[in-house]
């Protein structure tokens, strides 16, 4: 297709494709004159996953470039490129305490849920940073809670993996989108079931 | 305790509780001379949840105070109480379209679960403008995901619910500190949990 059926199909402006591909977010389509080219699907895919990662996942055009080259060359150790993927994504862990035990609380809550994790891994930071904040407000996360949310994010968790491409480019795509575009999915689900849980509650108790 | 103490006991400078105090975040003490008052432990649970309010959660003084109205006056339908307190914080919704169905993927989405809810409930908005991203960017929610994502979500809220305090402005404090300072613990333990996951399949797999 031609660059303005391009743009049509993504619901962008040619404007918008154009700094795209002067970016080099977007790969040159195939040459069919000296000023037309020709685009497929695979640009209308790529298309879309850049609007998304600058749009709803709110990244620099530096930092969406950081995540595409993942995509585009998820190497040898795919765990690695997962986890540098999603370590690009927001929110910005705060860099580490220059310390001999940076993540006290994150790494007593991954051992008391068994997990194996990377402390380079971006999000063991956050977890730090929102374990604290928990704590400096007067409602701690307690074991028992910890072990709670734990199971029920296990199960979304294998769910989410069961479910990521064989193919490395596309387990890299699957992984950051799963990730970034579905987070607000599952707190907006979560308070919702909140409140349909306090419905229950309290209206059945009048 | 003297102010001084207070500030000291909450972690904060002088200047900030005395900010608050004039914002009307915190209540006064009671005055012990023209120039100084005696503070107790609900000055000092109220500075923390103002801190968690303006500090972590990112609210402005002017939401906060909105939020602090609700805990502090919960009236005498908690259940809306509880949705408008966490109707307040962020992210703000998108404003529904002017239209007779303003918020379809969500309504068909609760529908699908069986869940009760209040449209004007800001994670209705929410949970559309996360919907109709994910489906932007070429990976819809699909009906099964929903059904998983729904359980799991289920069995979070259902434990929060079975802990919130019996007494109504505990009730609001524990909704809104547990809605805003737990999603963050939410997602880095869902990203934890992927990185678990993705050990498990991928080097069991080597």
């Amino acid at each position: 297709m031609r660059m303005s059926a391009l743009a049509e199909a993504a619901g962008l402006p040619v404007a918008t494709v154009k700094f795209y591909l002067r970016e080099g977010l977007l790969h040159p389509g195939v040459a069919t004159s000296a000023t037309q080219a020709n685009y497929d699907d695979g640009h209308l895919r790529r298309l879309r996953l850049v609007r998304a990662l600058t749009g709803s996942v709110g990244l620099s055009v530096q930092q969406a470039r950081a995540v595409l080259e993942l995509v585009d060359d998820p190497g040898d150790d795919l765990y690695a490129t997962l986890g540098r993927a999603v370590s690009a994504l927001p929110p910005a862990a705060a860099p580490p305490r220059d310390d001999a035990d940076p993540y006290p609380r994150a790494r007593a809550a991954l051992d008391a849920l068994g997990q194996v994790y990377d402390p380079d891994f971006a999000a063991v930071g956050q977890l730090e940073g929102a374990l604290a904040a928990a704590e400096a407000a007067g409602m701690p996360i307690t074991p028992e809670r910890l072990a709670h949310y734990g199971r029920a994010l296990t199960e979304i968790a294998d769910y989410d993996l069961e479910r990521m491409p064989q193919e490395p480019h596309a387990a890299v795509e699957y992984t950051v989108l799963g990730t970034a575009l579905y987070e607000p999915v599952l707190l907006a689900l979560r308070r919702l079931a909140h409140q349909d849980a306090a419905v229950r509650r309290l209206r059945d108790g009048d």
